[in-house]
């Protein structure tokens, strides 16, 4: 711990967010790289190729069916971008940030995965030449949405040059760990309650133990929500929450299995709303509802539902699921999320260790528990083979010995984000990045051209005129200081734009 | 009257809207309930079982197709959760419980919907289980839409305990309904002009009576728009205006009976924009156009074309009904909701009557006339069998007495709705649901914690502190008021905090 | 240019906005005339119409899926209405404008555009009817957008009734501009970078020019974007940028060519995002980002790849393409918009010329390149015939010579652009149209009804009573003229509502 403080402190310069250099030319460099990389090693699959026409052979059109997976990857790349994009709005003052830096880094990060997913899952040996298609960028949006969870927990801390570097490793190491855990250890894992939230939670969370930040509360008049930014966070929620049920079928077996996937997935988050929403008013003085709760913890069903979604759950047993989820997540925004803060060092922007680290820890859990539990009864011996793929070399793979892989890809989900975070962390506490100062976070301003409106100015120089015409001398101190502040942004305002 | 005049005095006792208790007790007993019964009569379909594996007999993967009928159910369930959910956060300090609440109870009638309208139309027989698949859900959301229509009347007066009261009897009311409707009457109604919207506007009419407020001016300060909450309605609006298409045609006959429901709709939609754009700005001062005539008005082309959706209504039949439901809902929204609040003591805050009942009613004598007219010629024969589903039992119909059943169809609707609204409204006057004062409606701080900014209180204090020193003795009264009632607001918010 | 000069001085009159007469009557009488041409053109196709239950002879009914090409339908519909509804809302008090005229114009487009392109494309010679099914509803989506992207130059300047008038003509210069280039010239252009982007640019850019206002300036105030109109853009540009690889596929040819029009699309646009970012960074003061151009230029890689979407472009090709559309997209921001503006007469509101016109240009340029570059190597024979449609007639066509066809098509597409815009734009300058005065642009209150809180109204009175009461003669003037506006905006505001 020693050497990690010391590291710490010798990384803690001070701060210039100016991106003037950076931002452009780690865009510009990886893009480049993406089209030298792409041009010797991504091809149009089988499928998408013009030969198509010709090698065929007596397959119809309609086995080549645009529309098969096709409305599954559209409604996972809006929880992506739409969906992911405006949970992170709820900031009062980093709205742009959220959505923006999301926007950013989920455009980066689909490329990179394409790579390094097809590496180890779609490289034909032959021709040495990645072959991509509709289940190629489903996977890629899997992949992103790793990375987008740990930015939850970074958000409004980093700069978008951090952010790029948080993504490309963690597609790097998400592409591995999803290979050992797939490939490997041949375990399930259809909604990615392990590869994607238990992964990209604690990823997130080592991440921000190590770029700590003592005195964060200097920010803290920006680190809340105000009315409007809590309704454009809905926005987010709900598109997360409709399309969940598509999240984690769209890459299930096709038939029953992605019924199922849709079926439990609905169910669970059904019931999470009613916890969560009990909870949150239990909690609460004068039993008021909390958005933070009703943002975030009415998702968590989804998440721990994701390995077993396309297992014989049952329906009741997603309720069961949901129900146990809305009330853990809820309990953690109360209790776990300060707890961390204050005595683990770890701050939690958006609250991912509720939301996907623990969810997906419950959801790997329920997955190897129900995958030890199956059985020829409840399945039917082909439903059995179907269901959790054994086939080929795990053709004598038994129920049992199944739920301990799973437990087995769950510890290799955690090691590699764990591990992976303290060592992305570490890297990103060099003082090159451009990331902004304790008493600047959470704020648009260091990264963004924000506008200020005439009226709001105007406003401004009204209270500040007539707080210390009126106040004098023996004035509310507190008053008089915001004054003063207020006072302060009007002069830069004005100096910058004259 | 006099009963309901003396009864209405009963209940009217000083209102508590501190709900933590009834809330959490409610939502958990609930969701317990569900996970038993569930438990008890729930399982997977057919398609959806693990044992399809073996039972598909000759069947190819391609005819337990997940993307048949599963594009349709994403865009009817974002009609409900983001359509219904942001149309009803146009309310300046209400957009959390417009948004939040619709969230809810749509979370909890979807659980109750699958298990009311299961016992009903998907019991097994041979086993005593409700069977669920893809459709099962799609009907839930319909189902659902019934409550979330009645809670657009009484948004911002009711407690989420009611709300969710309101959707428990609801959602049985429509089951039963349904029932009689589709089953017993054979009456058709593909998009739900009557069973969903003329039942679910007059119930919620109905209940709004029940609850009258007859010093409901005194929350006038807050009934009504800002700027951004109307654009956030508009979010509303436009999601259930593209995908209403999806909606009348979600469950219609696969084969031409969906893609007709899907071109009426469309078109009669696409007319009711132009006339509600014409009759907006006709009737108001200086021409200008009225955002809740466009949020609002422009959707009930949708509503109207409903039941006769899956009909030969012909394309042009399709542009005369949204030109007439333009021009009504708009006349509606002018004329009928002030007189339904001064002389019938209905207060219909989102204008349901406008954009459900009315329409709806109007839907239903639609399609009456339009299957009554239905010919071979038009139809051809085997058409119209399919499309009305002359087959076993109702083999001898014809298409006169078709019409009638229709007819027959919309007063059972009716009689559901005002009847079922006035026996539920009387159980929601009880005084122990914790609904709001009449000066405290339209008002998110009764059930959210609302965050109220620095700046914003800032400027309350200036407000105050700079009327009350110079405008004296002699200021305007009004002013001082307001400037009393902010510094309330502000001693509040201070005594809370600290 | 002296006659094009004098005309416009004949036309400057006093402006009034009033269009309480002009707004409803044309709304009313063009509905009318669409029932009526309707009546006599429009009827279900084959597909639709209930007599496909006998003439299907042996097809299935999977053979009349309406989930092909549907979910297409769908993603392109959020694309018109929620997608360029919402990019228009950026505007800081324009955006009831924005989201309304445009949900205003598209549903009276969409209905023109029925008949127009059904009077060419889809007439039945043997009964003179126009059978419509999903491909017509889709292409007359993407002859809206033409329009919608010739109503972002125009955003904030003109009336709701000459946006009717633009988007009739509009319609119908696309519906002759798309059989030449489709059907005559024999081009193809699956994304409509030319049928759309570069006509509708062109379009847009020529009205702008023939409307120049020369002291618009005197609206500067509201030319600008304030903190949550700009996120409120945000909803937008995601749903655009994420369905927009929908929208080049939507009409593509079944199979292959589907798949490489999403494949391409997709990655065009993730590279545009990067390269949007870091020119972005790289012309701003202290590298901070242009939410402009976040919101418009990462969108211009969709433009770019529409001609060349369904060709063999490869995927590092798609990345190039990308990589400079974002890259040109931006510097247009930065240098050509306040050159068009300065130097051309050219006021472009939301930067259209960078986001339509220069991309699509490019991409016709692309397109015709990738089509003369075609060979039996790379799409294998049958593969090209397909591919460039090189049947019947156009049998004996080979790639060089099709190139040939896509330039000339460009051409097409620019004439019909610019041609029409010059003509449309002086039928926009006559007097009659109620559009508002320089000083009144970019403002709702011309043609919305805005309600105005209680608490913006206290906040100006304090304000004015205020600085009038301290400042006293000798105050700062900037500051009084500003109170004066204010004052002067509350006492038309009280005169109003009492």
């Amino acid at each position: 711990m020693g050497g990690v403080q010391s590291f710490r402190e010798m990384c803690d310069r001070t701060k210039n967010t100016n991106i003037r250099l950076s931002l452009p030319a780690v865009c510009v460099v990886w893009e480049i790289a993406m089209i030298i990389l792409f041009g010797v090693f991504i091809r149009y699959n089988w499928e998408s190729d013009a030969h198509w026409a010709e090698s065929k052979h007596n397959l119809s059109d309609i086995e080549n069916d645009f529309y098969y997976r096709y409305p599954s990857f559209q409604d996972v790349h809006v929880m992506i971008f739409v969906g992911f994009g405006f949970l992170m709005t709820f900031l009062k003052r980093y709205s742009f940030g959220g959505v923006g830096f999301n926007f950013l880094i989920a455009a980066f990060g689909i490329q990179w995965a394409l790579l390094m997913q097809g590496w180890f899952g779609s490289l034909d040996y032959s021709d040495g030449k990645i072959k991509v298609g509709v289940e190629n960028f489903i996977n890629a949006d899997f992949c992103v949405a790793g990375c987008l969870i740990a930015y939850g927990a970074l958000l409004g801390k980093v700069s978008p040059v951090q952010l790029l570097v948080l993504t490309l490793f963690g597609v790097t190491l998400y592409a591995v760990e999803e290979h050992i855990i797939i490939k490997i250890i041949h375990a399930r894992d259809a909604g990615g309650s392990m590869v994607i939230h238990t992964f990209g939670g604690y990823y997130g969370l080592a991440i921000s133990w190590m770029l700590y930040r003592p005195n964060l509360d200097q920010s803290s008049r920006l680190q809340g929500s105000k009315y409007h930014s809590d309704v454009f966070a809905m926005i987010g929620t709900l598109f997360l929450w409709m399309f969940w049920p598509s999240f984690n079928s769209a890459i299930a077996g096709h038939g029953d299995g992605q019924h199922r996937a849709f079926i439990n997935t609905y169910l669970s988050l059904a019931a999470t709303v009613l916890t969560t929403f009990a909870l949150s008013s239990l909690f609460q003085k004068h039993g008021k509802l909390d958005m933070v709760h009703i943002q975030n913890s009415t998702l968590a069903g989804g998440v721990a539902v994701g390995t077993a979604a396309e297992f014989m759950l049952t329906p009741y047993g997603s309720l069961i699921v949901g129900f146990c989820c809305g009330v853990l997540s809820t309990l953690g925004y109360v209790f776990i999320t300060p707890f961390l803060e204050k005595h683990m060092k770890i701050q939690d922007t958006c609250g991912i260790h509720n939301l996907h680290a623990m969810p997906g820890f419950l959801g790997g859990v329920v997955g190897a528990i129900t995958a030890a539990a199956a059985s020829d009864t409840v399945y039917s011996h082909e439903g059995l083979v179907n269901t959790f793929d054994f086939k080929d070399e795990f053709k004598d793979m038994v129920p049992t010995v199944q739920g301990g892989h799973q437990a087995g890809a769950l510890c290799v989900a955690l090691i590699f984000g764990i591990g992976g975070g303290i060592l992305v962390g570490a890297v990103l506490r060099l003082p090159i990045w451009g990331d902004p100062a304790d008493d600047n976070c959470f704020d648009d301003e260091a990264y963004w051209e924000v506008r200020v409106g005439v009226l709001q100015l105007l406003f401004n120089l009204s209270v500040i005129l007539y707080s210390s015409s009126y106040l004098g001398p023996n004035g509310n101190d507190v008053f008089r200081k915001y004054s003063l502040d207020l006072y302060q942004n009007l002069i830069n305002f004005w100096s910058q734009s004259s």
